[in-house]
């Protein structure tokens, strides 16, 4: 019993309330008969009783026969701290389903809170349609218990396996952002979003509150929350029920909701609080969005929200022992452990089991009773057959103007100095145009200094927030626009998942040395991704393009909290079916993949192209040609005309490739007799083996490029070391000299920057000579009159604060 | 101007309001006479022509001749636009410290905002001080402007060269845990905390508001949090500026706080508003702090915090050509960009430095007037010069027991299984009790389930959220205390963070799969140790310890999105000299591991255990040989006595040690006549050349540890490419076979887990066979008996929902 129960109200709301007793709600009217009460209780308590049998059971599904520990599962896993407050509120979006004809997805933000999913969609049948094993009889629920968090079946988080789930939820925060992606551009749809306050206390879920200003009335859909006030997480209270009720409201106030309390543990009356309250809630979202699609003006409303007050493992045992579990966090896994060993444990368990009366709820083959059926939606109106959220199914394809449209004129490589990404801004902006409702491009405060801004010739940045004045100076603000801006890079990934997921199409442009902020999120993607591809439901979703520009070579003036071009370790780490990595080195390659990955599904497509003004070097066709190898000699650039060279310059990368280039030039100059074959990189899994990445090269095909005995100096865009792992296996990895960042920056010009790193032109140069001792004397000059230039170079670069313009042309000594 | 400022006052609560005009605040007296509103306004005025000059002066630093075009930079970097504020902030934070003797260090959380930090150290003379040849005289100023964002120069954020900076801020979202983290035990303290309302959209910020849930009155200091309402981020209004008063006055008062407004653009109605807003904020903080003092009772009371709103690149002009600068996303970095090319621009350059009158704030020899001076503290009152920003002259060596002590006794390896975390409990423990005020734990919530609960005998967690009559029941909170938990692990990683860079001393213990979620914030404090080793004033810190558990091969039943151990990958793309892994086989290794690591200084520690109960192999005697030399040949599960093994037998990691150790014995057993050398690996950078890294061995121990051209089977507890890139260079690589975590997962038992990713015993022990192509007959027996032997554990691991019994025991043949 919590210790402010026998507050006055005076007090209560200077102070945090307990979980217990009759229901206390904003909106509280008795809408129900007591006939429906009853109803919804039976339905709850058959979905609580499902879960139970899932973390305990492997056989005696409907208790027929007295428990014994023959049926119970070996190891117990599972949790059942969040599962009667998910349930809850499904059962009751059911009732509102059926009431208005709503259009409604689900998403499960506590950690581990399956139960209620899997036992809701299990009730609608939708559980058996998709998995006909398990059926909707004794049978099918025995093995619909025992493959719950049991080896070789499912998890205990909204796992892809699971009908009606866009959002594992495995790793928490991302509830929210999901939830928004979902619902832009789908204007019938409402996401009911479990919010777990534990969840609630990670960075991402803070600030995703503020999606609402995001949010158009007119032409999204509506998210409607419930912050689960569980009162725990594992072995803590939460902050978010241990604050005043005045603070918590304050906060969805001033986070822009209109926040709906739900406090208590009293079904019927917590039925009834629940039931008109978010009644009360879809019907501000419907008037809401009258109000705006009546009058075509999109406003921001306070969006009503709920805060569901309930104990932590809500209709269990209050006390098990000694100890406190209703209510408590021992409530949040498994609550009765030992019933295995002890036999008052096994007992208090069949009770509880029982205290559901399973019995009355599913007939005599099993299966839910038709009178408690009728109370769950049919079709797609069931949540967890809504096809939403597997979005897949709705995904149209991407209307594409032809890159090749946008090329840039390249009569010679290495001449003329253009900006790729402001190039492929022009495409994107025909890409948006041509997909009002089904693509978005997403960015933290970055689109415009990311030189994307020529979207803004067809649509602008989506804001609800207020309008001043000054706006009309190039603010490019809309009330519905494509581009979402927000500077958090968890709400942007978060936002272009759920867009994705449900079907639609999107791109995030990132500065590369933030990126990291969303590695986490980036894993858990590639994670869903690989699991759906196991499972034979899913349709296909579009890729999870990630655009990183401002990019580490160009990050010499911000200095070393800028340089991070490590992102692509993260992903290199993902499984080989999912992730791809791509460095474009100009912009008509660029063009050809973007082109490429926009068009692709299911993948976690990573391009690192840089924003500023670079050399260009294909023509339109060479680049699709060197694209679609992905990997390729530039005979344009190398002198070994069908011979073994003596040695091969190789890059990965635009800045690093300019320099290679430049070192070859630099060769070519002091060496002319020197044998060198030039090799560009874009599809950077073409250097792993064939049999660890589908787009790995076979051995003999990496040898004809690279040659397996010739020193190869590789500039590589990212940490030198990347490369070392994918090629450690290839026959002559050993002759593979890799430079990269490594770590070294400070307030840089270019140039200093790559010196500092050995990536520059002449510290390449000098490098192939180091390896190349035949040259001898030759060597020695040119090695000589290199270290000079470099020289040079550094000292006009250190007195000006500038590179030496020269240095951004150079010309092929032939 | 903006749409809003005519509206009604009733209005005017209901939309953003500008950021122009006459001073609204929530305190507004005149408490300043004109003579001191003057002389703020011209320190004001001081420091605004400092950050101008830094941003576009190479010479003539006082303007002493007419501006010319030689004056200027010739790339020009830096950023103007939250200059003004923070500059307006810390003058008026020096004229309380002066009143109140104050002991007070400056956050600057807003990008970029070097300039504003920088213009008031050198005015405080500190500067000078650290830097002598940045004197305070012409030829001084010349180079303070010119090294500013000028290559081999300092950079726009507070790097570690700033006197007084303890926090970079060059990703964004940690101002304000990082205060905390500085003022968490130090009472006297108040860390004014500048946060951009850009920053403050990050999730990381969003949460960290929180952090007065931990904060208690009586032991810790205060933050007093600036929220910078500027208006807008790059290319983007914040949304914070865009919203109600109302809803922004909720918000804080919902996170916890009492705002206090600052609003406005007029100079002297602005100091007279904020100098009595911030004494006011200054007393309310004092006075909370006394009355827990007094009656010895904490509690949480809302504490104060200033909402400033000014224009963006306040004192800026309002128009540059057509555009608006001041008061608009414009003014963010450089205003005048073209001051090179257009005499327009020079002139209004010119004429709005001459508008800060230099002429009159620095006297002929270019140092600040003393009538001027005597405004700012003296000593180490002075902000920049205050240690707690240099916490390393603070830090006291941590008083440690012996950890001998803890030791779990072993009289033969692989016998006894016990919980290595939880022996480790027993140290840190310890460790907390005999350092009540200068080490802390940290963790996300996580800290019992990862069985290091025994510290609850000594100290408690931090609450100061409301307590239930529930908490005695093992809740282990309490008002002081020496555990923070929050459901952030960006929180309690920045509270670490600030409380090791101020002086102290933590652990971060965390599940290992979500570590990636504070990926980019190691990798900043990498960098930030990194650059402070190169600035020699800087003393060492407390090395940042993670100690990494729940690791992937425990996380079979929690499924494919609880398994990423690749946060070591980002930690080895590090800096060297700062980044050091440690991978303890078990409870002996992890004491003597973590007794090294909580002494070290300017490291960043990763250390990774599990948490179950594991096999122990080594006494203490051995565990500290072994531990010292970092990696090592296990005698005693070798049989190659001194000779040439056939075959080496590898790990690096407890639980893939296990299974190397157990799938040497099934290798010992059915092939009896194999001589194996079993090696072990704790300190993962023993594996790289040692030019690479200072712990890296000599190719020559590195060949008598792992010979160079025998077949080795290592078992690694991350994803095997690592182990690959650390040792592509040495002669033999070809022959290392690395097994690790390969991405593949599901609900699993823990055999099925390391068997899907060929990390068991049964799959090392057929890799071995493999590669013993001269065992002929012998090897294709053992080979067929071992998969028989595996077959039958996975059959009966799929058919009981766990491991076969035996297989957590295993015995030496011999």
């Amino acid at each position: 019993m919590a210790t402010n129960v026998e507050k006055t109200a005076e007090e209560l709301n200077t102070m945090s309330l307990s979980p217990f007793g009759v229901a206390r709600a904003t909106v509280n009217a008795k809408i129900l008969s007591d006939e429906e009460v009853k109803k919804l209780t039976d339905y709850f308590n058959a979905t609580m009783y499902l879960c139970l049998g899932m973390i305990y059971l492997k056989d005696n599904p409907l208790l027929r026969d007295p428990l014994s520990i023959d049926h119970i599962k070996r190891r117990l896993l599972g949790h059942w701290g969040s599962d009667a407050g998910q349930s809850f509120a499904w059962i009751h979006m059911n009732r509102l389903i059926k009431k208005y004809d709503l259009d409604t997805i689900f998403i499960s933000g506590p950690g581990h809170g399956a139960p209620a999913i899997l036992s809701n969609s299990y009730l609608e049948g939708v559980y058996s349609e998709v998995y006909p094993d398990k059926s909707e009889d004794v049978d099918g629920m025995r093995r619909f218990f025992k493959q719950f968090s049991f080896p070789g079946g499912i998890g205990s988080h909204a796992t892809p396996e699971t009908p009606g789930s866009l959002h594992e939820g495995g790793e928490l925060g991302y509830s929210v952002s999901h939830a928004f992606g979902a619902v832009y551009d789908y204007p019938d749809l409402i996401a009911l979003t479990m919010v777990g306050d534990g969840e609630a206390e990670t960075g991402p879920l803070a600030t995703s509150w503020h999606s609402t200003k995001f949010l158009n009335p007119i032409t999204d859909g509506a998210v409607l929350p419930v912050l689960h006030l569980n009162g725990y997480k594992i072995n803590n209270p939460t902050l978010l029920a241990r604050i005043s009720h005045k603070e918590l409201e304050a906060l969805f106030i001033g986070y822009g909701w209109t926040p709906y309390f739900v406090e208590g543990s009293d079904l019927p009356t917590m039925h009834q609080a629940m039931a008109s309250t978010m009644e009360h809630c879809v019907k501000e979202i419907r008037a809401h969005q009258k109000k705006a699609r009546d009058s075509g003006k999109a406003f921001r409303p306070l969006w009503p929200m709920i805060i569901l007050r309930t104990p932590k493992g809500w209709t269990g045992p209050r006390k098990i022992g000694e100890h406190f579990s209703e209510g408590f966090w021992r409530a949040h896994q498994v609550p009765i452990t030992d019933v295995v060993t002890n036999k008052t444990s096994l007992e208090l368990l069949e009770k509880w089991m029982r205290s559901y009366e399973p019995e009355k709820h599913f007939d005599k083959n099993g299966k839910l009773v038709p009178e408690l059926r009728e109370l769950a939606p049919t079709g797609t109106r069931r949540i967890s057959a809504n096809p939403v959220a597997n979005g897949g199914v709705l995904r149209r394809k991407l209307k594409m103007p032809d890159f090749r449209d946008y090329a840039v004129e390249v009569k010679k490589g290495g001449v003329t100095s253009l900006g790729s990404m402001a190039i492929f801004g022009g495409f994107l902006r025909d890409i948006v145009a041509q997909n009002m409702n089904t693509f978005r491009v997403f960015g933290p405060d970055e689109t415009e200094s990311n030189k994307l801004g020529k979207v803004y010739e067809v649509a602008k940045k989506v804001w609800l927030g207020d309008h001043f004045a000054e706006d009309a100076d190039g603010g490019n603000l809309e009330l519905q626009g494509r581009v979402m801006e927000i500077l958090s890079e968890h709400t942007c990934e978060g936002w272009l998942e759920g867009y994705t997921l449900s079907g639609r199409h999107g791109l995030l442009n990132s500065y590369e040395p933030f990126i990291h902020i969303i590695d986490s999120m980036v894993n858990q993607h590639c994670k869903w991704l690989e699991k759906c591809a196991e499972v034979e439901w899913r349709a296909e979703v579009a890729s999870l393009n990630i655009l990183l520009t401002s990019t580490v070579w160009r990050q010499d003036h911000n200095g070393f909290t800028h340089q991070d071009p490590g992102f692509l370790d993260v992903v290199a780490n993902k499984s080989p079916d999912v992730v791809r990595i791509y460095l474009p080195p100009d912009a008509n390659c660029l063009l050809s993949t973007m082109d490429h990955c926009l068009r692709s599904s299911n993948y976690v497509n990573v391009i690192v192209a840089d924003k500023q003004d670079h050399m260009q070097f294909l023509n339109m066709e060479q680049a699709i040609a060197h694209c679609t190898k992905g990997v390729g000699i530039w005979d344009w650039a190398s002198n070994d005309a069908g011979q073994e060279p003596d040695i091969v310059m190789a890059s990965c990368g635009d800045v690093v490739t300019h320099e290679s280039l430049a070192a070859t030039a630099l060769l070519r100059q002091h060496l002319p007799e020197l044998k060198i074959r030039f090799v560009n990189v874009v599809d950077l899994f073409k250097l792993i083996p064939e049999v660890e990445h589908p787009h790995g090269l076979s051995d003999k095909a990496f040898k004809a490029v690279f040659t397996d005995d010739k020193p190869c100096i590789f500039n590589f865009h990212s940490y030198p070391w990347l490369v070392h792992r994918l090629t450690y296996r290839r026959k002559g990895q050993h002759n593979i000299h890799v430079r990269g960042y490594m770590e070294k920056g400070n307030i840089d010009t270019p140039l200093e920057l790559a010196i500092r790193n050995g990536t520059d032109r002449f510290s390449l140069a000098l490098a192939a000579i180091d390896r190349l001792p035949s040259l001898g004397n030759k060597g020695s000059h040119a090695r000589e009159a290199l270290l000079n230039e470099q020289i040079i170079a550094k000292n006009f670069a250190f007195h000006e604060g500038m590179d030496p313009v020269e240095l951004t042309k150079w010309v092929w000594p032939f």
